[in-house]
């Protein structure tokens, strides 16, 4: 690979180790988030948002909280101008959300964004230019002052246009901040923040975009916390940022400025936006959640948001993608499984000790970061059956569907029945499957096979002393016979010696499973001719599903 | 959101602010990466892969240039099994490619591992242990004593087991490492180092993953200095990592840590693996690239490792995944293209400059982080067109299909009506659309409209004295005409002078187009009845084109 055409661009910020304080902090509260989907994300699709997509997208960020939206770069496109109309014509706007527009910093354009922002009550009108070097050399042809000088003439040509509208606010983007030098960023920035004579009232919004990641995401951490240090009227300004997400790590720079003082972040949902995407708003707000801080918007339907911004942007959501993925809450590996169960049975333990229901008691199960139904999934996809299955998943899926519980002794055994299918298939199982294999496993040979036993009968003849009396069929032909003993398997097994088979009950559970069916299980591990085999019963009655379990380990034992 | 059910379980490792080094560093070499989507990644999918798909995946990480390659977890799986044992039976391996395997810390899978790998020339086995307070309360069952026994127990048999075996060494994984207390890591790692007596000659691997992302990424990068720092015959141990991504920070991770002294990258090719995957191998290398660090594996033909990895996990590439989705490369936004227009225009003129092929000339091109061509894609993805394009993207895509060099003050309405066309129809256009629209709006009407010129001859019949003569049909009726002038357009105009149209040349340009068919383009500027028009030609010969695009100019204003 080529690798020598490219340099660390990165200058480092006169950041000394010693006074660097962002990699000890925590993230103790949200901040303010911006979603920019209909600006940002929307000018990366194929085929852009019509109103009615751009519509609901908007409503469900209002509904999910948000508090200030960029919506359009009007000046640039007439379907974003008539959008930003809309919103202020129909003037059903709720008080406490901002509306955010982007221009460029041209006359022109200002103009037309002035024009398509009348009579919105809140706005905030974001004003941009590419400062990094590359940018001014190539792009803009224009010096360091030039292009201050093109600023200050668009940001006091914006003041002038709209400044003594009551409800307007100012933000600026020093574009590819991360390229762009230190000293720049702040000579630019204050003398924009001194302009628009900004106070802590009336703060202006430096938002510091990442437009292109270039460096590990701590260099743009330091990036941060330099401005934050740095920048003049400190408490005039709300410290915005705007990573994207070329090398994979928008999110963690996200964090990390946060970390290093930002206020306020802009991003899309699920990381909509140019090339690889803007960070994701979705996995900032449950990052925080599951590290216990308060995300400030609603996630408790992800699905229905995610089906919103899969119809606005016609771009799918990946299944691995954090949180909101197909896949996410899924495992197929058996250790994981096994952890799983057990941690999902101690967290109910837990929930009962505590005296909450689950959903309210504290999470900590294994493999599981949140509870999926916290953002309205359900159990159902955490455990799914394939070849790298074990026996603590298949146990518990048949313990989630069907109310088994089954014997510790008897879950291996059915662990390497289930593998042998899926690796003979490579197929996953699902739980139908599941239920089938373990019925005509364990099930079924106590109704059909070599040895029947239909009809029968039970009675205690004298306390603690029971007779079984039935027909037998063994090999098809019958035999009407008895037994005696000190319960009915006792006596069925004595039964059963009568005709030559020789049984031995070593291990029996039986148990009821609610609903509406109301079926009992039943598990006989009996030793049949000198070895021990498994069966189950399955019936509304716990009596003839023991009486099953037990034909059923004869009749395995009968068919190898 | 139910976010109090959280708390942020991580203890922060003893590392003051004055003694971290990590955020101060750069990276400067590639780690060793170890793919491990024949294990963690196939235990992720719903239809695991069989052995076919595993040999193909294998390949290709071998033709790649890793150097070390997990291949299964043959004591969990016959699958996996099966395929080691092709692996050893084959006997093709490279002489510099190391196998490894993972196996659970128990003496019948320890067996049924060191079965597995019987014959292979180089194996590394990878023996992981759960350690993290939860899953040893919840899922084990024990105390960080006994657990601890239980390991060294495992490590003692392995080490029985094939440690006098040639070509055989030891991994050690404490699972969610990120979760597990600083000092048991270390007490635990430091007596299996002892006990498998590693040297510097034979390195034991400790593996330190963040099985479950449970933290911002610079918690991980101190936890990962601190264990760089505390680990015992630090000379004598390979510092690996293995990050998970619930967070979306799997990346981010990788690198903090590599920072923070991590020799060792564990991941999956596009970031498969359990839930939200395994770090994303693709991306660490190309990051590396991307800032002039030789990633040590070959991603030259990227879309061919991402067709063999989608054929083997049958799991999509996002269309924002980084580096390798379909729309990374692409920009739609006017801005944008019009930046990387000139971007790509400077650095042609640099690499000609600099006497060096483009695709060996250092790379700034705004918003592009590696020149697509490094990963095997072209520049045709690059820019496309839609409602949010610009004239800069416009242009360049004409300039680079038809080759045309519009004049820059055609640019701004071009754009104007490509826009009237997109946010119509609110589709993108393709570049063979663009160019039907060029040729519709300027072009066709040089050939048919109220005015045409056919035939036409020309003659300098004196210096600098052309003569333009002409049947000129206008409206239906026919005149044949003549005019003089210093040039033949002059003269032509003159000619139309004579019948009533007036107009003025204000601006000309022309150029030829390469190529088999070897075309003109011509683009004039016409003061047509007091207003100025552009028109076009494009025909084989530059005068016919040059006449033609005079005639355009002339109908557009007609036709109004």
């Amino acid at each position: 690979m080529p690798s020598h055409r490219y340099l660390p661009v990165h200058e480092r910020v006169p950041l000394p180790s010693s006074s660097r304080t962002w990699p000890a902090r925590r993230i103790e509260r949200a901040p303010l988030w911006v979603p920019v989907d209909l600006r940002d994300g929307n000018q990366a699709l194929a085929e852009p948002m019509d109103t009615a997509r751009k519509r609901r997208l908007f409503d469900l960020q209002v509904a999910m909280g948000y508090k200030e939206i960029e919506v359009g770069y009007p000046s640039a496109s007439q379907t974003d101008f008539d959008f930003v109309r809309h919103l202020a014509e129909r003037d059903d706007l709720p008080e406490d959300v901002t509306v955010s527009v982007f221009t460029a910093a041209r006359a022109d354009l200002i103009d037309r964004t002035a024009e398509a922002v009348q009579g919105l009550p809140r706005v905030l009108i974001h004003l941009y230019t590419a400062t990094a070097p590359v940018w001014r050399d190539v792009v803009l042809g224009r010096s360091r002052a030039e292009l201050h000088r093109l600023v200050l003439d668009a940001a006091g040509h914006l003041l002038r246009r709209v400044g003594d509208r009551p409800g307007v606010r100012f933000e600026f983007s020093p574009e590819v901040f991360n390229l762009t030098e230190p000293d720049y960023v702040l000579e630019v920035c204050d003398s924009v923040t001194e302009l628009w004579d900004a106070s802590p009232d009336r703060p202006v919004v430096h938002n510091l975009p990442a437009t292109v990641e270039v460096a590990t995401p701590n260099v743009y951490a330091d990036q941060i916390e330099y401005a934050d240090r740095h920048l003049a009227r400190r408490d005039s300004v709300i410290l915005s940022v705007h990573p994207h997400n070329d090398r994979g790590t928008g999110v963690a720079c996200a964090e990390l400025a946060v970390l290093a003082g930002a206020q306020r972040v802009e991003g899309c949902l699920f990381g909509n936006g140019e090339r690889t995407g803007n960070v994701d708003l979705v996995t900032l707000a449950l990052n925080l959640h599951a590290q216990g801080v308060d995300p400030m918007v609603d996630l408790s339907d992800i699905d229905t948001v995610r089906e919103v911004v899969e119809h606005c942007n016609r771009l799918p959501v990946h299944p691995r993608h954090p949180y909101a993925g197909d896949l996410v809450h899924t495992a197929f590996s058996g250790t994981h499984q096994d952890a799983i169960a057990k941690g999902l049975a101690h967290h109910a333990k837990q929930a009962a000790e505590l005296g909450v229901p689950p959903e309210q008691a504290p999470w900590a199960v294994p493999y599981l970061p949140i509870d999926p139904g916290d953002i309205g999934r359900t159990y159902e996809e955490v455990i799914r059956i394939n070849s790298q299955s074990g026996k603590g998943g298949i146990a518990h899926l048949l313990h989630a569907h069907r109310g088994l519980e089954l014997p510790p002794a008897l879950r291996p055994e059915l662990a390497r029945a289930v593998q042998r299918v899926t690796d003979a298939t490579g197929r996953e199982l699902t739980r139908e499957e599941l239920w089938e294999l373990f019925r005509a496993t364990y099930v079924v040979p106590g109704l059909e096979g070599r040895v029947t036993v239909a009809p029968w009968s039970t009675a205690e003849v004298s306390p603690g002393v029971h007779r079984f009396t039935c027909r037998l069929r063994v090999d098809g032909v019958e035999h009407s016979v008895e037994g005696i003993g000190n319960g009915p398997l006792s006596a069925l097994t004595d039964a059963l010696r009568g005709i030559g088979v020789t049984v031995d009950v070593l291990d029996y559970r039986e148990h009821s499973v609610g609903g509406s069916d109301g079926h009992a299980a039943a598990y006989a591990r009996c030793e049949v001719d000198g070895a021990p085999w498994w069966g189950c019963g399955w019936d509304t009655s716990v009596l003839t599903a023991s009486v099953n379990a037990v034909v059923a380990a004869v009749n395995r034992a009968k068919e190898v």
